[in-house]
């Protein structure tokens, strides 16, 4: 839709639907009372909205459709054959189906007995998929960045574990792939890829992770809006590849003097995206709060909200880890999650 | 605490402690391998910080104290006298006790007839407080400004059916005062007076309205923290009046591209505060998500998350209000909101 | 304009163009390929958008227009009358003309002699406009508020000594009215009657210090986009007062990690408003920046942005002062500030 | 530094000093009149802090240090041998020296004839450095994504174009590095390699493209404070290159109500980095205001902030661009922005 300016003349008028022309679309104009509005009829797609906003008597230019087209429900008929969520299956596992799914585990893998101590708890505690960081994306690189920061050969071991510890304890499992050249070795051993939140712009990641095939546990930038995380998650599906896990884990906090939480986690995103989207979207309380006081509270609030699950990050004795361990809770704590999550879920859902 | 640069002499250490104690505390000077820090003694509440920082060699200087004490858990004791929460009472209603409690009306009151079925339906339909608004702020002052506007006679008169409707159907009434000269006014029919988000750095009014004795409805304004949030209801307290119920409201979206809510609403400040102050919290979805397609999902996240109560404008006839028709409900829909968040907050609190 | 859901029938589309007649406007159906658009023809300045978008099948609804009409170049044609930025003279002095003014003095008001010294050395700096605060806003009750705080005798007082040294040395004089209690009080001593950032929008404060027919000088509120700043001095406008100043003062920090200044000074802000709106703006980078340090850059820019003058905080000593040590500057660094900006508006205008 | 509850037992207190001993450090207890804090003396490098945030009794714990260390004034002594500035000297340009830098060239490199035409112009025009997209980010795959989305080879022609236009026209070259695969090629062919504002949280790229060892344009991310900017410019220094040229290219927006601009420029981000390190900052006001008619002032006013240059997207026929039409200028418009600026430069450098 392109507004002009109240004084653009006649021929600036003329001007922007001869070239509304040009792009193989209709013009509609419409003389307000003040101004006048340019519609575009036709494939909208293709324009480049900021080359209108420099012609003459142009006052604004801007698409009237969203971004994204393969994941949406309004454009796709997709949701009409699945329903509304669509329903992403690893293992024996199904995500965005009637049962919630808690995805667990160390926000970093340290060592072989840590990982499997924990993946023998969170099971124990309800948990369906196992998660562990191997490269970790850090704000300092002075900080402690994972296994796979040691080379290709701690990387890989660190890997098996992870696989072995699935296997064992039947959980499918899901790590970070941070860069480009880990995509291969994550392909080979992980069920689920996660895309960070820092990597959720990272196109050419998102492409030839997509290209792998496998689910894509994929996070919202903590600068993103949900139209951009949704132009992204585009980004994913234009592969061919719609196993598509969304997860919205913190926006930046704002607002004048401190926040308590380390990003403000955005909940109401959850039901709009899902009105939006057939993919399914989790929560992760963890990273948004940054609180271990305050999982409970707002895991409980995140499935009230309509996520389809959590990912809850967990260790026998948080203050032992080496990473985030202000943002962990126990496997005991995280039972009682599950527990009162999945009453809140039969609740809404009725 | 004052942090020195790391090429600070011995001279500026020394001004610095000097300075300290003109202001009558003491100083703890920590030299660290780079730097020196030094710790301050006694009350810090009056000191000006800023003036610290502009002495010579200091790198950075700032509180180590919250700046809110009256209404803090941890300064007070008053919580272990009380318990967890502070109880308020209105007429025979108690925020901040065992029951949630559900404030509902219309956004903006339009005449008494409609007033009137409005109080009537959310009686019934299990709300035990009712709003409506006759001062509203808008942002466009081409825009309906409520029946205040006309007046302090149809101010007045408003007001006078706000609190009939209150005895009628035996709910106690909330409205906004959003200038100074209405105080009286609103005092005189209200047994609850709001003060809305923009009005919160409004110190003015804050201060006036705190000495009527009457509780306060307190919303947290976009453009704040949650420091800043309870730092203002320091001014209520300050004037002897703690009968301060506090709300979540929605805080300024932030990301690259469009979120689908009106503002972002930020649930995890919630439980934070409530570790924080004695005061009651209550949620406005409304206000925060503008969508009355989130209402139910946003209600129950707010309950989760452990508010004590919530807010939310009901019509019976949405799409024909003057104002926000957007994001109110029905009554009916109120019914199944009050249900379920009921048996969430049983839930939870066990 | 409307924007229709892609599966919207007919006659939700008929629905949507009756409810637009009955505000006496017409309705321009355009439809597109995928979903049709409904333009209003008419004056949609009393149109609840909200209202629209509640009605079946509506994606969304907005206007086309801006809310700020008297202050906007576009609609009024007042400026080609008086030049592109309006004239506001206040003594011998005026505002949006070929000269840049600056306005200095202390951040508050401490004694008497205090003031006449500051007053001094900035007239001697150059300085064209006096300020010096008696209503402090502070964000803790348990700061220094200003000789406002004590009582109605000290204030008035306190405006005295304003108003007497503005004469004393020549310059109109400024300052801030916090409260609507205050307005006569300050407005018979002020030349300038200043609205602060935190009251941007008490919208009730806004209409009363308008009718007092005085300039104002109107700061953004740190938490305001650009037309919200400007639908808010709508209304001021919208009392017959059209002495507006605009002030941009900075808005609230966003990003990861901590920005190291107070707030982020909105410069972009000030050649966009100037675009809009004849009405000259003002930039203060004390308060913006928080930092003396960056004052000289920081003023040098603004200027070069293209704002009309600039307000900054005086203090011939100031790590001695009360409240907001750190953000002033002394009047020799004044008088460099003063002279290279002179020399940048000379340069950028030439 | 370590804060404890004021409720914190003398058993908590001496536990954290038994950890803080563990790491190698010494601990300085503070006892204050109502809690105690406890400063570590020693390399807080390697500390967890959130491990201590979850010990009994804590309240908060923080690092005093900043993260970078390496790009630092304070820490390194780099800049006494050097400089306030660091000079990057490339071909016979030199960056962070007595004169300004401005990059200027397409948004996008279509083909061959437009990059020639407008390197031989923005040369004419007093440019430096050439710059033209290959690989270009966009916020929807369904838009343009530059030549290099048509495969190694076409990308290579485009970077052979580039590398041909910069030696006929007598300018280094500097494109961006979009994704890891493309690092070897674009090293091949560029003198600069971009590192663009979303991938400023890729730390693979950074550490990949870093050790490459040629100057590297590293741009903020719109979600990053400037102390996360400056701890990622140390994942590049960390790898031994220290020729990064830091570009502030605008941030998130933030305020109810629209901005008028694509960003928020922070300016005054400009002099306080400029004050933390020695590594030069240049600014780009194309992408910071995504409005042409805003170029002009929003140059000065980098320059005025204390930028050592400029990066400006510049094009002979704006509106003929296929990206970001919107906030390219001509030639011409670029030639009176590097006059103006130069002599601003002068001006505040004397």
């Amino acid at each position: 839709m392109i507004i002009m300016k109240s004084e653009a003349t006649r021929e600036e008028i003329a001007n922007v639907v001869k070239e509304i022309k040009k792009y193989g679309l209709k013009a509609d104009v419409s003389q307000g009372e003040f101004r006048t509005v340019i519609g575009l009829i036709g494939d909208e797609r293709n324009i480049e909205f900021s080359h209108f906003a420099t012609l003459p008597g142009v006052k604004e230019a801007m698409p009237v459709e969203t971004p994204y087209k393969l994941i949406s429900k309004e454009y796709s008929k997709r949701f009409d054959e699945e329903g509304e969520i669509r329903q992403i299956k690893v293992g024996n596992i199904t995500i965005g189906g009637d049962d919630l799914i808690f995805i667990a585990g160390p926000c970093t893998i340290e060592n072989k007995p840590q990982l499997f101590r924990i993946a023998k708890e969170v099971k124990k505690a309800g948990a369906h998929i196992l998660r562990g960081g191997i490269f970790k994306p850090r704000s300092s690189v002075h900080s402690f960045q994972g296994l796979g920061a040691n080379g290709r050969e701690e990387a890989e071991e660190a890997l098996s574990w992870l696989h072995e510890a699935g296997r064992k304890f039947e959980m499918p499992v899901v790590t970070e792939v941070r860069g480009e050249t880990q995509i291969d070795l994550v392909a080979e051993y992980a069920d689920i890829m996660q895309i960070g939140a820092r990597n959720m712009y990272n196109q050419d990641l998102l492409a030839n992770v997509a290209r792998k095939g496998k689910p894509i546990l994929f996070k919202r930038h903590f600068g993103s809006g949900v139209d951009e995380f949704l132009s992204f998650a585009e980004y994913l599906a234009a592969e061919g590849n719609k196993d598509i896990i969304l997860c919205e884990r913190g926006i930046l906090p704002v607002g004048k003097g401190k926040n308590y939480t380390r990003y403000t986690f955005d909940l109401a995103a959850i039901p709009a995206i899902q009105k939006e989207t057939y993919l399914p979207i989790l929560a992760d309380p963890s990273h948004a709060t940054g609180r271990r006081d305050l999982i409970f509270n707002m895991s409980c609030a995140a499935i009230a909200a309509g996520a389809s699950g959590l990912m809850i990050e967990t260790h026998y004795n948080p203050s032992e880890a080496l990473v985030d361990a202000m943002q962990m809770i126990t496997p005991e704590e995280l039972k009682e999650v599950i527990n009162a999550c999945q009453r809140i879920h039969k609740l809404i859902t009725r």
